[in-house]
């Protein structure tokens, strides 16, 4: 159950010892999570959809697991950009680097510990400095469902 | 604008040079939401409702504002902790400091970089190491309105 995405269950959830019957609920999105806490280690990266840099997602929670949200890390390769109108509402806590947010009108620095909130609907370009980024990020809806 | 959860507005907003009905709209969660940036320095921490320990929040974004999700930060004073059966989907990102994070089964502990999920309906207690802590945080949907 250290698997990437399934993180450090607190209580229960679809570990061995569960019955089949809960194991499936689980997965089919019933609303039968349980609290658990994730680090970066359980992160499995994957490049960003319809892109081509050095930009990565890796889901811990989403559509498969029966939450409203999605929960994720992101990493950014140095001086990697990205832009996109946004299907979901993201939010994204800045964890190591900086982030240079630019939408219609401003540009921003988001460096450790800021908190860049992207609504629905918005077009954002998203550009990592010399040492890259580390986020973390969860979205309403599920972004994968959204695109 | 830059008074506490308006945050550094990147494209346009609610500023002075709106008209009041654009401003109204966005008050009234029409969700006419820009793109914004948020610091801890945008934070205006309150005592967390129900109850007495020197735990704090800070909404930047909630239902005031016409977005699904409420926003903010959170502090822990050392060794203080909270116990509680959650509303709402939370969840939380440890920026400094630790926290000890209990379930049903289960204890972990949760440094800088380390995602917490909290499903509603579950419960946990949530208790800060010597050091005290602090977090970001995203609710769907808003805890205000849920408790």
């Amino acid at each position: 159950m250290r698997s990437s995405g399934q993180g450090h269950e607190t209580a229960g959830g679809a570990g061995p010892f569960f019955p089949k019957s809960v194991k499936r609920d689980i997965m089919q999105g019933s609303g039968e999570m349980k609290v658990r806490t994730y680090t970066i280690e359980d992160a499995s990266f994957e490049r960003s959809p319809d892109q081509d840099c050095d930009v990565f997602t890796a889901n811990l929670v989403d559509e498969r697991h029966g939450a409203p949200v999605t929960i994720g890390y992101g990493r950014y390769g140095p001086n990697q950009s990205l832009t996109e109108k946004m299907a979901v509402d993201d939010v994204m806590i800045v964890l190591e680097g900086s982030l240079q947010i630019t939408s219609d009108e401003r540009t921003d620095l988001v460096g450790p510990g800021g908190i860049v909130h992207m609504p629905k609907g918005e077009a954002v370009t998203i550009k990592a400095m010399d040492e890259g980024a580390v986020t973390a990020y969860v979205t309403y809806p599920h972004w994968r469902e959204a695109r």
